[in-house]
Formats: structure tokens, sequence, C-alpha cells
């Protein structure tokens, strides 16, 4: 895989700080967080410090015939960002500025590389904030971009889809476009800004985002509902949709999940022996508003709410409490990775089929020798399920069946987590084989060759 | 243009009564709202009932290589909906059913013919609404989706893009696809629901939308507020997003589109003669709440900001007035075309730049001897102007020079009417050669033959 003559372009691109070549590569840019993601040697891994370089780097693959891999944090759950043999990682961590804030506006005007710890902390004292919270705070936004993240606020403000702009692109050819515009209508062409979005890196290489930002609210309190069932729960869940006292968050955690969480966190949450006993399943509800008389009133018409459905008690958590439960639910994942799930799928049903979900979802499991247990955003029928299953034929059926369920449900495959390489197997089974045609002529638009992220999302070719 | 086999053949797809053929035209079938919307006669207007009729007429279309221009209510201000003499109108007015309303999931099913009217009409019992707002009340939903139609409450509740969950389509060559699905969430592939919205007929025909609903809300209040000058309105407005009341609506209206409007509606509003005297431009706020009282801190918390930038009064208006005031504004459109209008613009530009805008644009129209008027979504910077210069080809130059300006200021074109056949010549001119060339190239995976609405948006040759 030496390569003397690409090595010397691409040091005649970015400085020898910005680059690593195979043998000498940094572990952590050879995976993401994909349970199955086995480290992978591209040829190098560079780090572009703006788009001009970027765009340098597409030539260079271009002219060579190589496949470039995207990376922002790494922190993916799928392997969109891992790596290919002899291929170039092109990595955003130097470019991670938030170029400016448009207080009017509400808007913010980021790289690629900002992780969303980085630009919530940059906007604290604007009075906005980036109000999609897909948990994981060290991710990036260029990362949120391409798997159009979701999370735990996707309830009341939306995914990152509805809070993008617009785009700066690299183009496979090098060339430098941008999309969109600091307006929040338009109707003045198709829109490739929405078409990026959600695309996995396999269109365009991210350079710049526009974001739109929401006020910060001033009061915000955790409310803390434990059921006597997660029928119970996710029942109640349409209910308080309806209400329009627009939760920010509205998560189910199982009981399995919630003592994992709390435990882990070493979390005492106030909850009544008792009720604990009774409890198996969990509701939080975050109410934000912007004055404390409405905060009051909203409290008590959730309460009102929850009660007439049967819930065992009401816990408004104190705001440390609060903090380090959101906290722990977002680690969710690193417990059940940490207990040897053997895979995690985050489907997506519409809300009111979450109980027929779970409820087949477990008959399914029992029949399959699998144990799945589970958290979710029930508030958008977004449901995060830990997998054990070690036999590795024996799973790829069992979760065949499980994605089939969701399908006929009207659900997607994922709701935020993307397709990756992790779940091509259903994606390709599961999708309308003329939506994939016309999805993979829109590729071959973008990237006749295919080489930017190629095997992820519609290429399943093996990696070479 | 006799042509007895395809009459034939689309006499074999649906019954007589449900067909026109050249010459025996219904008038209101043959043009849009356009004010330049000359009357043209295609070969045959249709009136499908359902998908597998509408499938049968994309066969045939691609077959004889005809037009095919999808129609709804026809009122479209952008030519859009114009026919193709020779060609194939397929009108959905009798695809005009809500097929379910799906009230756990927040979510209303439809066909594309059914008006925002006939919608809300059958929401109200439900509890929920669909929020979008774009005025024109007869219009279609299939037509709301293709211009991605905004409006009024556009600030609050956003525009269509955001409402539309999922399509059913059909492809030129006849195939029937579903795209999207009933869920907030999607992280699997390319969204191709997101590439319709907006695309003008262009790419598919639209034959089913699953919409996301909203909770309707029981306490509401429309308020007008007078100024001293535009500028004053237009700079109060980021605060007035930026305080997280979330209007449902925030419009401004000049002294001269205010006193044509509320003539034209007979509307006495109650504003005081000496106040009425001084005002240069009103803004319009409405707030709409969960709870009365949470409507009461709201209008205080609005007075109080307003009077802050110098309101010469603030009028909190009774429910018929409030409801006349936005039907009158929502006729801003009418009272132009009555006054001789000779062009209609709904330029959209960063809201923060909406006062530069219009002080350039004055500037700018002096010089050419144009006259304007205005209103405008100032909440999210879509701004209506009146444009009164007959000369076609000084308007022309006018016209380039005022869109130029509002490109040069981050804007784009149309934020809702649409580029259609009208807004062509600045969007083309003033849009980056690699984005059309991406378009265009998208428009070929959909229709290579280019037979969907052909002669709008991205293809502007003369009509045949």
């Amino acid at each position: 895989m030496e390569n003397p003559t690409l090595r010397s372009e691409i040091l005649a691109i970015v400085n020898a700080d910005a680059v690593t070549f195979v043998g000498h590569h940094h572990p952590d840019d050879l995976h993401d967080e994909s349970l199955h993601a086995a480290h992978v040697e591209p040829f190098a891994v560079v780090r572009p410090s703006n788009t001009q370089q970027v765009s340098e780097i597409a030539k260079l693959a271009s002219r060579h015939g190589l496949p470039l891999t995207p990376r922002g944090s790494g922190t993916g759950l799928s392997g969109a960002a891992t790596p290919v043999p002899g291929g170039i990682v092109i990595s955003f961590s130097r470019m991670n500025q938030l170029l400016e804030v448009d207080v009017d506006d509400h808007v913010a005007v980021v790289q690629p590389g900002i992780t969303l710890l980085e630009l919530n902390e940059e906007l604290a004292a604007s009075g906005l904030r980036y109000p999609v919270y897909p948990g994981e705070l060290s991710g990036s936004l260029g990362g949120n971009v391409n798997t159009n993240a979701g999370g735990m606020r996707a309830v009341r403000h939306g995914v990152t889809r509805q809070h993008v702009l617009g785009l700066e692109l690299v183009l496979i050819d090098g060339t430098v476009v941008r999309t969109g515009a600091r307006v929040m209508k338009s109707s003045s062409g198709y829109d490739l800004t929405q078409l990026i979005v959600g695309s996995e890196g396999t269109l365009a290489l991210v350079t710049e985002i526009t974001l739109r930002l929401s006020p910060q609210l001033a009061h915000a309190v955790t409310i803390l509902i434990p059921f006597r069932s997660v029928e119970n729960v996710t029942r109640v869940v349409p209910s308080i949709v309806a209400s329009g006292l627009e939760p920010s968050i509205l998560e189910y955690l199982d009981v399995l999940t919630m003592s994992a969480i709390t435990s882990e966190a070493s979390l005492e949450l106030g909850v009544a022996k008792d009720v604990a006993a009774e409890a198996a399943a969990y509701l939080i509800v975050m109410l934000e508003t912007r004055s404390s008389e409405q905060l009051e009133f909203d409290v008590a018409a959730l309460a009102e709410l929850v009660e007439k459905a049967e819930a065992l008690d009401v816990y408004v958590l104190a705001p440390g409490a609060a903090i380090r439960l959101i906290e722990a639910r977002e680690r969710a994942f690193w417990v059940a990775k940490a207990s040897g799930a053997n895979e995690i799928i985050d489907i997506v049903v519409p809300r009111s089929s979450v109980p027929s979900f779970l409820s087949e979802a477990g008959e399914i499991a029992e029949r399959h020798g699998a144990f799945i247990t589970g958290c979710g955003h029930v508030g958008d029928g977004n449901v995060h399920l830990s997998v054990f299953l070690s036999d590795e034929e024996k799973r790829r059926v069992f979760l065949h069946e499980l994605f089939s369920l969701g399908v006929d449900l009207g659900g997607l495959i994922s709701g935020e987590h993307g397709i990756g390489r992790d779940k091509q197997a259903p994606f390709l089974a599961l999708t309308d084989p003329t939506l994939l045609t016309i999805q993979r002529k829109i590729k071959a638009v973008f990237d006749p060759e295919q080489l930017l992220n190629p095997y992820r999302l519609l290429d399943d070719r093996p990696l070479p």
C-alpha cells in the first residue's frame, strides 16, 4: 500500500502535522462506535484546515480513484465513518469553529468539526441555543448533518433536518458550492440542502453549516413518572403530545434500563421503595417555558394527565438529579455496550404503534432466544433496543424479523443512527427497489465513480 | 391538434365526464393566478379519480411523449400550472378526500386535490389542525406541497416542507411509489419526500400526502401595532422572535397596503385618528396559547416589548375584527391585482436584512420610475411587493436589479410562490450554475424525456 507519489501529493495540500499514513495512524481514527467496527487502516488520515484544502483532497481522490471517507468525531453507531483500506479519511477535527452567531436572524454558521458541546457552550451568552439534542455531546455537527441526528428533544424541536438552513459543500470534483440561505422559507428550486442532510457523506463533503437557533427558555423542570407497565407509558404519550404542553423531552425507560443507568450513575431519584417495586417502566418529561408562572400551570396540567393514566406517582426532580438522569439516559448506549449487547437498533415506528411494536418484539425475541432491553424517544416513536444474542446467523434472522415488524407497522429502519454498514441488510431488503434505484441514480449524479464514503448505505459491496 | 387515437386512449382510462378536449375546456383550467398567465389550450384536461388512473395517464404521456401538467386549484401565482399546447393537464379536483385522521400520531392522510379550507373544516372536531396557513384557503394541498407553500404562520409553525411526512407518487413511467413514513425522525436513506416538496410538479405526480398535524390551541388574540416607520417595525421583529413568545403570525403592512385592504374590506379597527395620521406601518401579531392565563401574560410581555420600540399604540382587536383583518391581509394580492400591479414578488431575505432591503428597494424603484407597495411575512423575511411599472423591458431591468439586491443580501428569489415561468429569468440568472446543473441532472433521473411540467423552473424553453 506504499505510494510515494500519493504521499507527496497529500503533503503538498496539508502540512505534515495534519496527516498520518498507513502504519502510523491514531487508533481512534480507525473506527466509529458501531458494535461491529473492526479497526481498518486507510492509506491516509488527513485533517484539512479549510475548504480549499478539502477541495484539493477531493480533486486528488478523483484523480487517483481513491475512496474518501468523511469523519467527524467518530461517535456514529452504524459504521458510517469506518475507513476503507487504501483510501483517504478526511477528518474535520481541525475545522471546528463557530464562524458566526447572528442574533437577529437566530442563525449560527459553523464548521463541521465543532461538537454539540462546544457549540452550545459558545452560544450560552447569546440567549440562543441549538435545540437539537442527540445526547452524545461530543458528536460533531457535520456528523449530525450527515445522519440527520435526532435525540431526545425531537418531540418538540424537531431533528437536525429542520435546523439546517444552508450548507457549503465540496463536490467530488473539488467544486465548492453553497446551498440554501439564511431564511426559513424557500420555493426556489429543488432543496439540495435537505437532500444532503442524512446522506451519510455519500453525496458531498459538508464544509460549513448554517443552523437555525432557538431562544433559550428560562424555566425548566424534569419530571419522573413510574408506571405499572410499558403499555401504560406508551398509551399516555399521545395525550401528552395532544395537550399542547410541548414537552422538550418525552422518554421512556424500561425498568432494567432504568436500574442499569441509575446504578451506573449512582443516581438517587427519591422514588419510594414500594413504588419502585411496582414500577415496570418510567416516563421522563421535561417542560421548558418562558415564565415561572407558566411552568407551574404546565406541571399541574401534566400531573393531572398522567394521574388519569394510572401513573404510580409523579416526581418533580431536583435540578441536579434531573441533569444527571438525562445524562445517564444518554449513556444507556454505553451501559448496553458494557453489558455485552450484540446489537443496538433504533427503529422508528408511528408513535401509536410503539405498544404493539414492543409487545410483538418481545414475543419475537422469546421465539429466537434473544434478550432485548430498551428505552426510547417514545414521544416520536423512536425505539432503542439492545439486543443480546451472540450467534451471528441467529441474530441476522432475528433482526430481519424485528425490522420487518417495524416496517409492517409503518416504520423505518433507523430513526437517527443511520444505515452505515450495520443496517444495510434490512435497509436494502425492506425498501421498495424503485426507491433504491432512484437513490442510486441520485448518488451517480453527485459521485459517478462512487468515491464518496463508498461501501455504506446503498452500496453493500464487501470492503476491499 | 386533433388526435382520435389519443382521445380514445384517454377515454379508456377515465369516463367521458372526467375529461375535456381542446376547444371544449373550461376557461378556469387554462391558467393560474399569475399576472402573466395567458390562457393556453392543452389537448386534454383529465380529472382522474384514483392513483391507478393517474398511473395510466403517466404511461400514456410517456408512450406518446406528451407534456403532462399537474394542476391543483390553480391558485398559484407563478405560472407553474398553466397548460402546454398539445399536452395533457392532469387536474386533481376529483382526488380531494381526507383519507384518514390519525389522532394518536397527529397525522392526516389526504389526496392532493383537497383544499386547505376543506382540510381544516374536516379536522375541526378532532382537536387537531394543519397549522400551515398560506392564506389562499382554496389552494390545494397538492399545490401546497409542490410550491412548499409558507404563509403567515411560518414564523412559529414552519412551512409545508416541515409538515410533509410522506408521499405517494406516480413516476412518469407510471410506477407508484411511497416515500417517507408516519414518523418524525428518519435516517434511512436520501429523503425523497423532501426532494419532491417544492419541485413544482417537475419530478413526480403527488397522489397522496401524509401530513403532520398540531394540537389546536384554545386561546388566541390578534394585536395591531402602529409604528411611525417601516424601519421601527422591522427593527422590533427580532426582539419579538427572540422573546420566546412564539407568535403564530407576525406580519407587517405598509400604510398604503393597510388602507387599501381595510377600505376594500370596510374594516374599522378602532385606531385613533391622530395615531392613524402618524402611522407609516403596522405590525399584526397573533398569539395563541393553551391557557387563558398564559395568554394574558404573553400579551402583557408583548406590549412591554413594542412600547420600548416606540410603538404608537397597541390595539388588542375584537375577535371578529381580527379574523377580518387577517382575511383582508390575505386578499392583499387581489387588491394589488385590481389596482393594476404589473408584477408580484415574494422575495425572501434574512429577517435582519428586511430594513435594508426595503430601503434600498425604494431607491431602486425611484431610479427606475417604478412604484412599489407591500406587506410581508416580516417574521421570516418574506417580503411581498406589488410592482407598478408597465413598460415590459424597463420592468425586466428593474426586477433584475431588485432580485440581485435580495440575493446579495443572502436571500432567494421566492419564499413561497415558486419559480414557475414568471421567476425563471432571475432564478436562472442568479443561481450558481453548478447548482442548476445538479438540479437538471436530478430532473433527468426522474423524468429523462422532460414530460413532467415542462417549460417551468429549470426549463426555460419557450412554450411550443
